[in-house]
């Protein structure tokens, strides 16, 4: 019952994406803009990626989400991300933050603290170390790939990302085996996906385009818009590995963004694992 | 007659540059990079990246050609390319502008006013949204993809880039469904290439390395070295989606870098629809 | 009997690297550090690219290996590549020079000379151009792009790299048709590889991925860690050849990549052709 409704507002979602290409605004970095691009201009949004603070407001006002991404700050981007930010409150564009290492420098700990004070994101999306370290959990984060689900619970899992949801006021993503997304008083899991994701970079970073790219199209349903972006991403990988039995990890890569690009509804309908928590 | 002199022209520029190798020097974006370094590997010439103030004259030197590419322009960047393009300038290197996004924010525009000021550009290569703007004639800019084709007339658009081409004594090139070039005495239209390319990021910022390939190896015919690169990016764009039914965007990327590697002056001979334009 | 010894450590750095996951620090250039990162994941490595001079040595404390590319080198990365070289020699982190276009511009060659001042590095790898401007010898570079190989002979190249090995109390590897790899008193040649890879950007620069990546699986045995990458290189090279027959550049760089992935020791041990050279 739920789910055909949710399923309903995740098609809604789609057709919107794909009929409006709404323009994703990214402050990212360089080592995975290109996949990023690309895999928003699969699921049918339009990317641009700016990051000059004096033209960064100029570009945001032109747009229908905001991605801000720390993956290689510095503090020319800082100061952009937090321009960018503000007006992006001011015209209540969706923002969506990925706090990439959160917790292995004082400089991106500050400049999170920093944009998490000024800013109300509209979605935070991260691996277990990242999400844990910005709700106060103390995590041993190894660069910036996810440490092992296994060293937490699911429950516990469940608990931080509504903790963390409830205190932004935004929802919030846990990625890993298992997704979790919580607005702070719904929870759900996303039981899609495929471990050797892992294998490739960017995974994370090309998820929060999605989710941008779906908020953009969707911007009054965040919790749905993120939803639908982790169900894209985990059925598309899914689909990849499927179709490249016995390649490596470049040629899934390339898989998973033309499983994007070609991507029905009905597809996701038929493979999405979508579970409610109990409150 | 005119076709089959055109032809041999257009033979000798991917001879050239497949024999002489020329080392094209990009100040471009990070988003696109790796792709317009691949693609200039791809067609037989040299890519080189760099865009710090203090080195730039000394690669533009030693190159053949130089690509100044707006896409995520900052200010080091800025007046990087302003150093570089003088220095070009000083040796008559052909200097090829892609105006990325232009009319989408004031610092890209004061930028584009300040460069094509003191700069003599060789070629300057955009959608129909970056060029209108540089004629002066008001169209939507979304961004930095292209609008709408279907907004203005073939005509016009000939008109636009023989004007612009004209008044800043260059080749002008409006990439779109047909491709207009025009060197404001003569004016072909090109219509190879297929619409899924815009599910690509960066096919723009390609084709200008493309261009920039060609003009090195053809400095003294910079309207055939364009020419040329257009229906390079054409044909080998048709190849790809022949050779990719039913996969996505990024194998077409894949297959597109591809063709250009294994083109034969050949296929594009057979191919190659130009057709040149009543004066 | 060289060999079957060199062997069984080759294995070891291998199943250390897939073991232990080494965290390899990266301050590259924006071109390549895409396929850096994936193929430093694909090896079983983990990348991580930060250029921030006020967060580099924080990110360098975390890591088993650092490597200093100076593809796309600015005033800012080349303050941070001081820094976290500094730290990096500190805690005793191997550290592996790229020095791309030595030679090319005075700001490059600057930097260079000011590294090697303060930093140990712990390998050195260039083409035959870099490298025979780091140790003095006059070659005509011709951007980022190896000059030709015939222009001096494989004796030479060994005297090269093993002088430039002594100075510096290093391992010194010179890329090319036959690699060459010398920490001054040993030298190996390996005769793996194609040539088709000079049509990929960025192929010395995930060799030195590789090189840093096996460098913190065997932090003590750098010139046997050396010597694993350049086989791992070579073999996948001569392996995505093979499986991509008739394609182009870029499906290339695909198998490249999905091959390292897959890569059994067996088909290293298989494959590889090591030479040692009379002292």
């Amino acid at each position: 019952m739920t789910n055909s409704y949710l399923l309903l507002e995740v098609k809604q979602t789609l057709t919107n994406v794909r009929l409006h290409h709404p323009l994703v605004h990214h402050i990212t970095n360089y080592v995975t803009a290109n996949d990023c691009a690309n895999i928003t201009l699969a699921i049918g949004a339009s990317p641009i990626m700016a990051d000059e603070k004096i033209e960064v407001a100029d570009i945001t006002t032109l747009s229908q989400a905001l991605v801000i991404n720390i993956g290689t700050l510095n503090q020319n981007s800082a100061a952009a991300m937090l321009l960018a930010s503000k007006k992006a409150n001011d015209l209540g564009i969706p923002i969506i933050l990925d706090p990439v290492g959160a917790g292995i420098s004082s400089f991106r700990n500050q400049t999170l603290t920093s944009l998490l004070h000024d800013i109300h994101f509209t979605v935070i999306r991260g691996n277990l170390s990242e999400i844990s370290y910005l709700a106060g959990y103390k995590t041993q984060p190894k660069g910036v790939d996810a440490t092992s689900d296994d060293c937490i619970s699911q429950l516990d899992k469940q608990e931080i990302a509504s903790l963390l949801a409830k205190r932004y006021r935004c929802v919030v993503v846990i990625t890993g085996k298992v997704d979790v997304v919580s607005d702070g008083s719904k929870t759900y899991l996303i039981k899609n996906g495929i471990s050797e994701l892992q294998n490739i970079t960017g995974t994370g970073c090309m998820l929060s385009s999605l989710v941008a790219s779906c908020c953009g199209g969707m911007p009054q349903q965040p919790l749905i818009a993120t939803l639908t972006a982790l169900l894209i991403m985990g059925v598309c990988g899914e689909l990849a590995a499927e179709k490249q039995t016995g390649q490596g990890s470049a040629s899934l890569k390339i898989q998973l963004i033309d499983n994007v690009n070609t991507l029905s509804y009905t597809t996701l309908k038929e493979r999405g694992q979508i579970e409610q928590t109990m409150p």
